[in-house]
């Protein structure tokens, strides 16, 4: 049994923003020289979550505002009083941190049209991955 | 360590639809032959998710409900002018690709009620899922 | 390989409820001497969920209110019919039994305004936790 662990800072520019760490994650698992086993990417954060979908410039841009408009900033939330984000843990606490992947003969396991993202719900900030792939 | 995986195919009729495959995942889980573990359901698809809960008729339909309600189709969404299924890849995102199951004593852990269904969001299709057994 | 198992269990006291477990967690991770793995915390139930988020009272209240906003109680959901908690159901549902954890050096790794709760969707009830921890 191995496991191999790396870190990644993510650099956001907005409030919310999706950020595609996928190559960042195929590399990760090509350097564990692991065959077979699970690939986990955790964000370290209360207020981002990892999600795996399409990259498409519309949809990236109907998930943002999706999520404003079902976590919405400002109405009155008691956690705004010590810290304005309420909205943004929210967020993070429904869709959770984590996505976790097959790995088969070395190869990341994901559809054709699965890609892996950061979802900033609280940017601009520096974001802190976790990858950890255990397999033999 | 071992690691057992498995592929199987879940036709769907209807746009939203749940298919419970928690006896195909027992299955998986019993030709491993790994007494204790993980086990991942994961599929391969953007318009797709992975729940969990219970098999009852009433329930099964107030998903698809609630699902439908929560991300209506047709609303305007910037992905419909690719392909009219923003709704569903909107779903797919926030509820997830996959569910992960201890295993112990060669069995798949989990509840009284709770059953495994694929969610599909954009059928009728035909969906691979992808089941790994990783252990001992 | 090393496996390692705990199931806690969880005495709610209100219909709605998060309960921090991120000690028994710890505890559990300690206990098993593993250094290098993944540790799943993994609830028996179709009525609650676990999540990961800050430990703050009014965040605590803020997700209270917003999950029984999201998924209010009496609508005239089918599965009302058999039993009266068809939202609890949809909330697990959605939100998912279970959440994944790195482990690194013998200790879980969350970040420092991540704690692991129980979500109870239908207490006053006894909820049983199955903690499992995986790796060498």
């Amino acid at each position: 049994m191995k496991v191999f662990f790396d870190e990644i800072d993510v650099l956001t520019e907005s409030r919310t923003e999706l950020v595609d760490i996928s190559s960042y994650v195929e590399d990760h698992v090509r350097k564990s020289n692991i065959k077979n086993g699970f690939c986990l990417a955790y964000a370290l954060h209360s207020t981002v979550a990892i999600i795996v979908n399409e990259h498409e410039t519309g949809l990236i841009q109907d998930i943002i505002n999706k999520v404003e408009k079902d976590f919405p900033k400002g109405m009155g939330w008691l956690h705004d009083r010590i810290d304005d984000n309420a909205d943004a843990h929210l967020a993070s606490t429904f869709i959770g941190p984590s996505r976790i992947f097959p790995i088969k003969n070395g190869r990341l396991v994901k559809g054709k049209w699965q890609n892996i993202f950061v979802l900033e719900l609280d940017g601009p900030r520096t974001r802190k991955i976790v990858l950890e792939t255990l397999g033999e």
